[in-house]
């Protein structure tokens, strides 16, 4: 509180690490890339996950609960999945500590406790989860198996940032399997569809839905899909994946299901996922120089009461606001009366702000009694005088105002950062300009894609589904491409 | 489904087993210890967790998050907790695989990516908490601190058993800090009455609420409170603790305040905690030969509807069932319609009797008819005709009296199961007998409880807090004793 937030402006990197901290989302622990996702930050991940947990159920899916460890040899087995993550794995060598001989007091791993096999700490769940699903799947009265999983996973990222990018994170992950390519084809859009939903009407986060290329593709999978979206600093940021596996862990697994006409078949495969990553993309894409903006929809608290009054009248104003208060809670508005008597209003409103609650009510004896109501709105910073006769309608309807500007805001700023070109040089323009999504033609191969990287620091963010077919060239070998696709530098 | 249970009264465990497997709640996995959480089960232990979650923001608690992996120098700062799990911890000691020179396609630990410091999987989370918590509190302003975090844990445990004891668990862990120590201890006890009352009024288990003695307490705690419940093999289950810390997380994590004269004094700390093993109890507490007895209010399907049907029929039988079914599910009830075709009535009833599913309802056009259907619940295996014209009102009726009914089945059996004896050979002959709670009197040394340990098997499970004081002598030294403890052989 005692000192502003660093301004987008000047170091949005900045800007961002001090507002998650500041707002008390999350913090460093003294685990290295390890944070510590503290009571507020956790509410925000809480109301995303019932949310989505909702969303999956309605669509069939069950939840379950797989190892944490991974047996090394298992996690081999689809060798294209664990040549991906052999990289980022923490692996268990040793199950017992003992004392140390030579320092009284102090623990050393115990030398005689080594395990035969090392375990791996799950970078994700397809090893474990289709060990598994072999001893599940036996007919096609078994299919489909629709299974999502809440956990914790680990992957040991050299660079890490608080929410974006932390060797430890917290996710969701479906694992699905299907009698048929279709049926699974199908899951993947359909949870592609669903991460979308969520993403623009809870998150208030418009999103390009789309393909990734081969480079850029789930190791293991065969096709992943993406939501893709645009951050304020012009950078595009992966929001969830949706994979089709194919019969790639089927295969590895080597699980096998007797169809309709009694013959034996290997699975198909999807999974998908979202991570607290999400928190990362929701605070980047709305948030200012004052603080949080938060979606009411994903607010865990979406107004607040300030009581403004002199020296000894906080009892009678808050015996006076209570019914206020409870007309909202009884409207499922989650509010909180800041009555702490230990700070100034202006204080509190400061700390508000930070926080993103969506809206801010001031009330003093005066405004009880003149029947009107100083409201503030966190997004547009507005202020207006509302009457306190239908302040429970209003507020309501505030908040759905407040959450479909804050879209609009965000997809307005998507529109005006989307670039389309057809020259390398144009290309080269829009990503050192204001950078965004810029839309070119590619002839489809990694060699170009590559080289554009190395030289622009941007990747292809997509091939997103609703784009026309178009003739066309690639901007940098001429080579003809029948569609445009969606570069940006990324998160 | 294809062959019966085997009978508790044959084989206690073997039952517990097959019944855990076979009703869908979990079975072993690959990794030695660890569990996979099957849908069924998790279904439960999702039922479980929104409820006590309620309670704990209820009673002011918030969730966070805090990191998995916890680096050997501050796991060993509180000597007495590192001491304790020293033994069951897995180690990370490397970061990274590569692919294995001598054998192509598979990996190996890199040797290059050795961590300079291990770092423990948490086995429970103190550790990194206070050390986090030094950073939060400074003030008595910053407290209490009432935090809780879901996570999962792991203990490598030699003898492991589903639900009841694996290396990997779930769990929820309170850690809370209070400036005094009277607020610390309130705060331990409200805790172990949330868990009492859980266990008692949703899971229809009634608990014994005690102390641990100095044997059995947690390692770092000044006390520990536990709930004791009584399995139907009359063993005891520990179903939850509740702990107070003292200040020695706050003296071996520097943790102080400023408190309101201005001075600096450590913090005091509780900890509380239930796990999966909850599941074990509640299979354990009341299932029978036919499967699981689960109590309504944490059974994920509360009402099953059976058609019985000619061939044909199905459609226009499913047709007027769907008012039933809707009937049932506004007054919140969850409800399954089994239309599958592919099996008859039979095995359905033999199925949702292995599922524990409280109420069932079969339904044919006859009893559409005449106006009455036939209703049997799973507690006592009674079957009743009732009235289809109120069946909503009856059926929720029946649900009520079937967690009523559970509960005080399970209560007779422990009142029926707890002896007061006065001399050593009474008390070896209750536990030969049919075991159960053996309240006696105790010296108060852990000599003389470790020689009843190894003598008997039994433990102290308890220095329960409703037991009077009462003069006597320890049944087996003489020694003066002031208050009856309560022992038994436990899980
Ligand atoms: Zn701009
Ligand atoms: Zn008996």
């Amino acid at each position: 509180m005692s000192k502003s937030l660093p301004k987008r402006s000047e170091d949005y990197s900045l800007w961002y690490n001090e507002l998650v901290k500041r707002a008390g989302l999350a913090e460093n622990s003294a685990v290295r890339g390890c944070m510590v996702i503290k009571p507020y930050g956790y509410a925000i991940w809480e109301k995303m996950q019932r949310q989505l947990d909702d969303m999956f159920k309605r669509t069939g899916h069950q939840n379950a609960y797989f190892p944490l460890l991974v047996p090394k040899s298992m996690f081999e087995a689809e060798e294209k999945n664990a040549e991906g993550f052999a990289k980022e794995c923490a692996v268990v060598t040793h199950y017992r500590l003992q004392t140390d001989p030579d320092n009284p007091g102090k623990l050393r791993v115990d030398p005689n406790a080594k395990l035969e096999e090392e375990l791996i700490i799950r970078p994700t769940s397809e090893a474990i989860i289709w060990s598994t699903y072999k001893g599940w799947i036996q007919s096609y009265r078994d299919l489909p198996l629709l299974i999502n999983q809440w956990a914790n996973v680990m992957r040991w990222e050299m660079r890490t940032r608080l929410f974006l990018r932390t060797a430890e994170f917290l996710w969701q992950e479906g694992h699905t399997a299907h009698a048929t390519a279709e049926e699974a084809i199908a899951e993947t859009r359909q949870m592609l569809d669903v991460y979308a939903q969520f993403a623009e009407e809870w998150m208030a986060l418009p999103v390009v839905k789309g393909v990734k290329s081969e480079n850029e593709r789930f190791a293991g999978a065969l096709d992943t899909y993406c939501i893709e979206g645009l951050m304020q600093d012009g950078k595009a940021l992966q929001a969830g994946t949706s994979h089709f596996l194919g019969q790639n862990f089927a295969k590895a697994f080597d699980v096998q299901f007797t169809n309709k006409e009694g013959q034996l078949e290997h699975v198909w495969g999807t999974s998908w996922g979202v991570s607290t990553r999400l928190m990362g993309a929701l605070v980047m894409a709305h948030s200012d120089d004052e603080g949080l903006v938060l979606p009411p929809k994903l607010a865990p608290i979406q107004v607040v009461i300030v009581p403004i009054y002199k020296a000894g009248q906080l009892e009678e104003l808050a015996e006076r606001i209570r019914p206020i208060q409870m007309g909202l809670l009884d409207r499922g508005i989650s509010v909180k009366f800041d009555d702490r008597d230990t700070e100034r209003p202006g204080f509190k409103f400061a700390e508000w702000e930070l926080k993103g609650v969506p809206v801010r009510i001031a009330v003093g004896m005066r405004d009880l009694e003149s029947g009107t109501l100083e409201v503030a709105r966190r997004d547009t910073k507005q202020k207006m005088n509302l009457p306190l006769a239908d302040i429970v309608d209003s507020v309501a309807a505030l908040l759905d105002d407040i959450q479909t500007n804050i879209y609009n805001k965000a997809l307005h700023f998507r529109e005006t950062h989307t670039t389309r070109v057809d020259t390398y040089e144009e290309f080269k323009q829009a990503l050192e300009g204001e950078g965004g999504f810029v839309v070119a033609h590619w002839d489809g191969t990694s060699e170009t894609e590559e080289r554009i990287k190395e030289e622009t620091k941007a990747t292809i963010r997509c091939l997103a589904l609703n784009e026309p077919d178009e003739e066309g060239v690639d901007m940098l070998t001429g080579k003809p491409s029948a569609r445009r696709v969606f570069f940006a530098r990324a998160y």
